[in-house]
């Protein structure tokens, strides 16, 4: 399996150039600036940040592959066991400007244990995408879920469903009676190959998400970029981006790890928006806002 | 020991409603509003939030007096072992708009825990304050560090630096190369009754920072609160902000012990300030952000 390690090297560096284009062409201002970086324990990555641009306020599409001795960070956050281990992924979050667009955040990634002779002892894929609306359009949401259901669906049907719950119980602030961060997607970890997804069925089912992605949610920045907005809806996007902060910082297992593992500070905290904004006891107000808040407590069936 | 319960609780509110007033008086527009609240296992306390003044931006002084069975939560983020716990303390955290004016933390808390018997088994007295100034002036870091000293010098001349440089190994940042959250104060943790420290001893210590706290931080607010400020310093302070909330939800203990369990969100919350700023790879940029930067780093001896 020494190959898949490559493989999916070269599937986020593709989903990243592919990605970052993308992104680009909706904002008709702004590109990406590149950051390459090198890890002290082996490996390194190729951070694209996106600032200040007609549509995206702050975004970043972050590649990384990573590898060396298992620390005591990574036996205990990620609960393995093992002598060495590799890791590649890419991890991507956009805020817009405007709170009529979407924040969306995605991630695939590989990982692989070895022990003292450098045999593979265990690996596994995880990944997925998720959508956090400010102002809720249905459509979106349904057109969102759909895209990943679709490519879902391609492997098997029972996968939807499970993904988009485990990713309704992942993006949660639970200090919040559980409010979510936003609408979901689908998240997965820890999978295996096994009789019915080889390795590389895993990592063709990476980069159908991948490409789905594209489908998914550059429509919807489309649609809604120039759609015309007001301060209360600016100010509950500030709101809801505290919001996205506190599950970032608090919950996010990826973040906590890897700020706490030593991992580049930058590249992890990309993903805080730029403007933001906390205030005591915020009540949402106003039907819209209470729709919203609605959805984020009751995860819904979109599609 | 029954009594210092009560005793502890009388301070904390004393100094709340002094501290409250000192405040108000210093913006001259806003009043605190309050929110009383229970605690589902037992106790509650009371928050009190200023917003959109015209010195604070936003700042909370709360107090709270909870006790109850010894959960699994407790047990694991304290490492104490308990039938049942008795806690109470006042938490402050001001946060100016303008960003001459420092903001401000500060906390005093007394902690008993029983046997099945309902007796005392152990208890201790934690606490400290401390300045992050976001455009250094020497003199008010120097006059913050002395009033604290004085209060510490009443007791013991050995406790201001200890203190001290618990503080600055406290309000770190690890994840950001050690860099502190500001210029630090005191801060000390487990202090348990003994032969040259009573109860009683440790009671009148945190009553001592208390009225410190007044003499240390009224007159900086004063002084500060209408000197000019420019564009970069305000944008300055939106970035340190960040840093502020980044230290109170990966690192502060408090904080992540009371979302952990189930403490009340809004009121442990009320500590990150209003406006906040995230950017990729900010440096700090000028001569006066890098003397921040500089004593952020490497903590210096005020007195």
């Amino acid at each position: 399996m020494a190959d898949m390690r490559e493989q999916f090297t070269d599937l986020i560096r593709s989903l990243q150039n592919q990605i970052c284009a993308a992104i680009e062409a909706v904002d008709g201002k702004e590109k990406f600036i590149e950051d390459r970086w090198e890890r002290a324990d082996g490996g390194g990555g190729i951070t694209r940040v996106i600032a200040n641009g007609n549509v995206f306020e702050k975004g970043g599409v972050n590649t990384s592959t990573v590898h060396g001795p298992v620390t005591d960070a990574i036996r205990t956050q990620l609960k393995v066991e093992g002598d060495s281990f590799f890791a590649c992924g890419i991890s991507l979050v956009i805020h817009p400007q405007s709170p009529m667009v979407p924040t969306v955040h995605a991630n695939w990634r590989y990982f692989e244990l070895y022990d003292k002779e450098g045999k593979v002892t265990d690996c596994w894929f995880g990944g997925g995408a998720d959508l956090t609306p400010y102002v809720l359009f249905e459509q979106d949401a349904k057109h969102f879920h759909q895209c990943f259901k679709d490519s879902c669906d391609q492997f098997d049907a029972y996968f939807y469903p499970k993904y988009k719950q485990q990713c309704d119980n992942y993006f949660v602030n639970h200090h919040r009676n559980g409010e979510r961060r936003g609408i979901g997607g689908i998240f997965y970890d820890y999978l295996r190959p096994n009789e019915s997804m080889t390795a590389q069925a895993l990592h063709n089912f990476a980069k159908a998400h991948g490409e789905a992605f594209i489908k998914a949610y550059i429509p919807i920045a489309e649609r809604t970029k120039d759609l015309p907005f007001n301060e209360q809806q600016k100010h509950w996007q500030l709101i809801r981006r505290g919001r996205y902060v506190e599950f970032n910082l608090i919950h996010d297992r990826g973040t906590i790890f890897g700020l706490k593992s030593n991992g580049r500070t930058e590249s992890i905290l990309m993903s805080l928006p730029q403007e933001v904004r906390f205030e005591y006891n915020y009540q949402p107000q106003g039907d819209e806002e209470l729709a919203l808040q609605e959805v984020l407590l009751n995860p819904k069936e979109w599609v």
